[in-house]
């Protein structure tokens, strides 16, 4: 097998299509955003891409069946915008593999005709998060108002230690090819799979964009989430009663 | 030295072999299983896979003489099937190295005429375990129910963090040249060697492939297990009499 | 993306000019000196260092605006010598890429015509240093007598451990390829970063080559760190009253 | 930088050279030995080789002057054989890289004209040592009996996990390309430096070789090893008197 292996499942015409990326990261942000896209939208499998720099995997499905790990491409065509959406489980496992990874992912978007990508992430506060801020980032200067106009918040040198990962080499790799690339990073705690903050960064991207999904699965996952936040706050709190006997185990 | 190299021990004519894969893994059930094949048939030695992705280490036997780390391919003839058994004492260093030994690993297979795989190998349950079930994953959907006939049970997305290393290898890059691949994994706790496991695995794979072994040196293993497994117990349980002083140990 | 690519911004005629590496390490200090003769002096950014040995990372400025981490060389032009400044972020991520990087590094500056190289860096003696001492190390043992007369220190053996990173491999892999090179490195206790010491290094330097920088930005810095220091010993010698609760925490 | 660089200082001929590896290892054995050896001797440097796998780090000597990590050959004359030394300081980083590093120190044996080797080390035993036995292993059981004849003892399935690093693949690899070739391990606690088991290693291959050397050095460092083992001992024993104030401490 050689590094990196591209499978090209359909290969529909798209007009202008953008790519967006949403790989696994802080709250799984991203993921869940564009997997959301991914289940609202009627979109086309395109493209599968292998890579030795993701773990040596298969996965099970609920039939038995395996599947080798890999990211996806699939192509969403809106109302506003034709979509390109990377998806997968895995991001590289070595800096080099980030690298080549993400170039990878770029000849993709190319192929296809993108000259535009938004990085879809999570940007962690370390504290419980009320209202969901999305955070931006640009490649040039000159997307920011486009931004800022569908309420996308810019703070001086944040996030602080920069965006890492294929996120932000999206930004950094597609720069230099000559891609006009945006990061949005939805305020997430940090310590719990986000998925309003995944809505959150859904909504600028399709005020920006021009088109409307709705939020049924995100609104599940969020009930569940919920459900499990309460569980581990009750934890937390101690029995209301009855704590008597474990008073005396730590 | 190249990064994989592979000597051509004998090259006896087989007949559509299927291959075997008994590496290292949870419980060494895989190994274990592979092993007892080697132990009761009579076998021929026809490769060895020597590779840079394995430690740097010779074996030394009971007389002194070292032996180059490698994976060796036996060539078993049984009453139901040729057999073509992997074996060895490592799997990969790092990610890039696992696809690119098990790629080295097909590539025998194909070369002795195999188109059907076999991974064995183990699945934690993190207990003790009373009845050895065996798991089933396989590469597509057809395969299932031959598995199923022997008492293979497939359960809704288990594995659930799938298969790795070359066992999911086995089946992800498998599929891919267009083996008929399939991975029986006995049902262990994950803390032990497990030769009743194996030896699960083995009945499984025998019955499916018409052969039949016996299974003396799985048995013997199994019983030094169990000793094993009685003093860690014992240990745990604490002595029967004289503990008085212990009590204010811990 | 290659393993290495490098951008010429700019490629002004320079006059046997001086290598000066200052990337991260011990205090930072060589980090702290390199951009604080960037920021007293008139300099032009010549080139940038893009590597995969590099996080896969991108830093954001304070409009939002996001580059590709890479390593940058500016000249600047004293009354002293002219100076090829190495400044950066990050030091490679493995052995061979140390080798890789560093070796990039010396062929810009062999490009611009460098055959004299100073690796800045810091020492850690594991306690508070009150005076600053400069220790050398050279590549030829001609080049230590110019050293010592502007009160660079040389003790046997010393560091203990050597030099590692891109600041050693400047001294070896520079001397395999003709350079004249010295490491200097200023004593810091290795537990903060240190301006002080950064500045202790840039006076030999600006002595041996021959020009003058003010040093405003590095005593701000020193004023900041000692602020910091100090509180840092206010809570390890705990409150001056009221510590009667506290007694009972630990 | 090439991975691997091979600086050719000299090239004496040599009469059917003997190679004796000594890096570091368990003990420090194997290093001890080889460098009582050049201390005892007059050898001549015939190559230094330098490679990517090292760490990126330059020596310092006692006059501050710098040299890029490498490992050395000399040549040495005895009246028993020509030998080939090999020291240095490290060992590779990587799994592939000891392949890569052990096979370049073979290609140099071979370019002499050797085709017996022996590599120097030690076993460790767990426990302080009393009698230091030297363990043998070999690459080819033809090799055992000169061994036994001078009181290398070869012990079943020792040592339990293989012989690793450079040591092992002098022999694993060097078996694939002919060389005999042989591993002489002195026992040793594997908790300190140890010169008793480095002499013990070297006096089985002078007899085996035929040829003597003196063991100043290493007799001196047995001592300051001594002093350093009998002050960890009072350490764990605790002080004669005055330990009532201690009592209390732990």
């Amino acid at each position: 097998m050689d590094d990196i292996e591209i499978d090209a499942v359909a290969t529909p015409e798209l007009d202008d299509p953008v790519l967006i990326e949403g790989l696994p990261g802080v709250g799984h942000v991203g993921k869940l955003a564009a997997e959301q896209l991914l289940e609202e939208c009627d979109g086309t499998l395109v493209r599968r891409v292998y890579t030795t720099e993701f773990p040596p995997q298969v996965t099970v499905d609920d039939d038995g069946v395996t599947e080798l790990t890999c990211a996806e491409f699939h192509a969403v065509e809106t109302e506003g915008a034709d979509l390109l959406v990377l998806t997968g489980d895995h991001q590289a496992a070595t800096n080099a593999g980030h690298y080549r990874v993400t170039s990878a992912f770029l000849d993709v978007a190319e192929e296809f005709g993108a000259s535009r990508a938004y990085a879809l992430g999570g940007v962690p506060t370390g504290e419980l998060v009320e209202e969901y801020t999305v955070l931006g980032a640009v490649s040039d200067a000159s997307l920011r108002e486009e931004l800022e106009a569908v309420d996308v918040q810019f703070r001086s040198d944040e996030p602080a230690g920069g965006i890492v990962g294929v996120s932000g080499l999206i930004l950094g790799l597609g720069e230099r090819r000559g891609f006009e690339a945006a990061c949005l990073m939805g305020e997430t705690s940090g310590y719990l799979v986000d998925p309003k903050s995944a809505r959150a960064v859904l909504e600028v991207l399709q005020e920006r964009l021009g088109f409307e999904v709705a939020f049924d699965s995100l609104e599940e996952r969020a009930e569940e989430m919920e459900e499990v936040a309460g569980k581990i706050q009750e934890m937390q709190d101690g029995p209301a009663v009855g704590d008597d006997e474990l008073r005396y185990i730590g």
